[in-house]
């Protein structure tokens, strides 16, 4: 395999281009996309590897990033467990049944990657064909925004059921944890044996929980997560959204690469992240909708933020939002890749 | 007017006992506020004198908080002026018609308080009757918050439309963000000429924005709003979610204290405020269904970050959930008032 500026970037190892991709790249912003999902559901597309395949390769096709990522979600995994869920189209996942008791955590048998995510796998070795060079993200949930979706039983303001069982049923939330922890660890590793090269576990909602709770109720999880990836030989991102109080502790829970949300200027969210562990993100996906000259000038500031940093992958602070014009990012891909600058490691 | 603990830590004047009172103390977690919701709308509540005092005066009775807060609603004043808005029961405000063009800030003119908002200076004097000695904290929406809804049409997840007016059309942004300024300050100043003794401006969703679009595009006019109130001699607090990153910014607004969400510890929070400012928060609301010793476990460890600080008040990191028990929070406050401990000023 040819070297990667994407993966060399996430090592922190030397590398000519500051690499870039897009959280959510595939999707509604895509005329392309949606043309597809006229006449196929998000769950048929997800269930289909050719259509799958297809979705991934778009945004690598149509901005030029330096990876791509699986199309799939992250509440695949425990759906595929038949825990009875459904995603509604702009609402998320919601769960028919919420967990509200030690019996419900038996819903969750083991997964196993290779029968219950086959069609998943079956779409990352497609994508390894298709992508030549460019290498594919794997990703996973994490166990808490995972947690959450199946106590609150869909998307959630405040996270109170779920905040409420991690703490007056603390033998519930390690069974639940450890659980999706395996989980999530076992669709990770099947998704890397199938050939993806990097894997990003999203904890989006862990940024809802104070640092002192983060600690105690959810770093162990994640950790066992990062530990049991230690042996296969690609980079791992952790992300979540309001997530600047846990920059420090997400680190901790072991990646190589920790993503920021756009709320934390890259300079400053470089001092609560350890040198050693290298940092993603953080132009505001907001800012394409202000059209393309502001986007390039907010891209410029964070490159400017992230200082040349050799073990640094630009990206967005959350996801591409529907309404944006694919040819502001494409831009933003260009300007990254002139522009961009990284120090010898 | 006797001294009270509430207006003198609001000020870091020396006082006895650490205060405490909570954002949306009166609402649905109180039976009693239920029992009147049944037979009134939340908009008839907030028009009628004699009900918004009745459910203002609700958790005073319950808990024994230090201070009451003034029962109405962030979109009340623009309401007043026929922005064509309704209060929905589990959403929050929708707009009829959002604002997108410049045409659309001219639905805005000058609010007159006296006029404008003529039942709500009523609930406020008759409140300042019925509370005795008790404070009143009137309050209003900061500039940023109230855009977001005028301009989303309602709440947002990425207030995206928002971001977008404020850099590429700036000119219809500072005309809105001036007009909704001066709204605001006419909003507190008609509250404290009849009666209110501190105020707090609720910048709910500025935690949206990144620091430099903080400082470039909000700060402006949330600082012309507490420069507006300099001459009054009441304490003045300014509060957001998720807004770790902008604490310095917001306590440069011009407050005397800044609230603090459940996210930042307030030993963390106390680095990036600096001193002359106050603080208050921060227990998480969610803490409450997990239980009272948990609740007073939580509150315990706010407490002792506060670290006796003579400049600050307890409070939640956010409003009291629906799902709450009062009487947790019954013991909180008696919490707070045995144990807290305030430090000379």
């Amino acid at each position: 395999m040819t070297s990667s500026d994407f993966l060399n970037a996430a090592r922190g190892l030397p590398h000519d281009r500051v690499p870039v991709w897009f959280m959510r790249q595939a999707g509604r912003a895509l005329a392309e996309y949606r043309a597809i999902r006229e006449n196929h559901s998000f769950a048929e597309v997800v269930a289909t590897p050719e259509l799958a395949c297809e979705v991934t390769m778009q945004p690598v096709r149509r901005y030029g990033v330096d990876a791509a990522i699986l199309f799939s979600d992250i509440v695949t995994p425990v759906e595929a467990l038949g825990v009875g869920l459904e995603i509604r189209a702009g609402i998320g996942p919601v769960i028919d049944e919420p967990f509200r008791t030690r019996a419900d955590i038996d819903r969750l048998r083991a997964l196993d990657a290779e029968e219950d995510l086959a069609p998943v796998l079956e779409t990352v070795r497609l994508l390894v064909k298709e992508l030549g060079d460019t290498p594919l993200i794997g990703f996973a949930g994490a166990p808490f925004t995972l947690a959450s979706y199946l106590i609150e039983g869909g998307p959630s303001k405040n996270y109170a059921r779920t905040k409420a069982m991690m703490k007056a049923d603390p033998e519930s939330w390690d069974l639940l944890m450890t659980r999706l922890a395996q989980i999530s660890l076992e669709t990770l590793r099947g998704q890397v044996s199938a050939g993806a090269r990097a894997v990003q576990l999203f904890d989006s909602w862990a940024g809802a929980c104070s640092p002192q709770d983060y600690a105690k109720h959810v770093l162990p999880y994640s950790k066992l997560i990062f530990n049991g990836l230690r042996d296969l030989d690609v980079p791992r991102i952790h992300f979540g959204v309001a997530s600047g109080e846990l920059l420090g502790l997400m680190a901790e829970a072991g990646p190589d690469v920790v993503g920021v949300d756009w709320r934390v200027p890259l300079d400053a969210a470089r001092t609560r992240i350890p040198e050693g562990t290298g940092m993603q993100g953080n132009l505001d996906s907001t800012i394409a909708l202000a059209g393309v000259e502001h986007a390039k000038e907010a891209a410029r500031d964070v490159l400017r933020r992230s200082a040349g940093h050799p073990h640094y992958i630009f990206n967005l602070g959350h996801g591409v939002l529907p309404a944006t014009d694919p040819g502001v990012l494409r831009e933003v891909v260009d300007l990254v890749h002139a522009e961009g600058v990284v120090n010898a490691a």
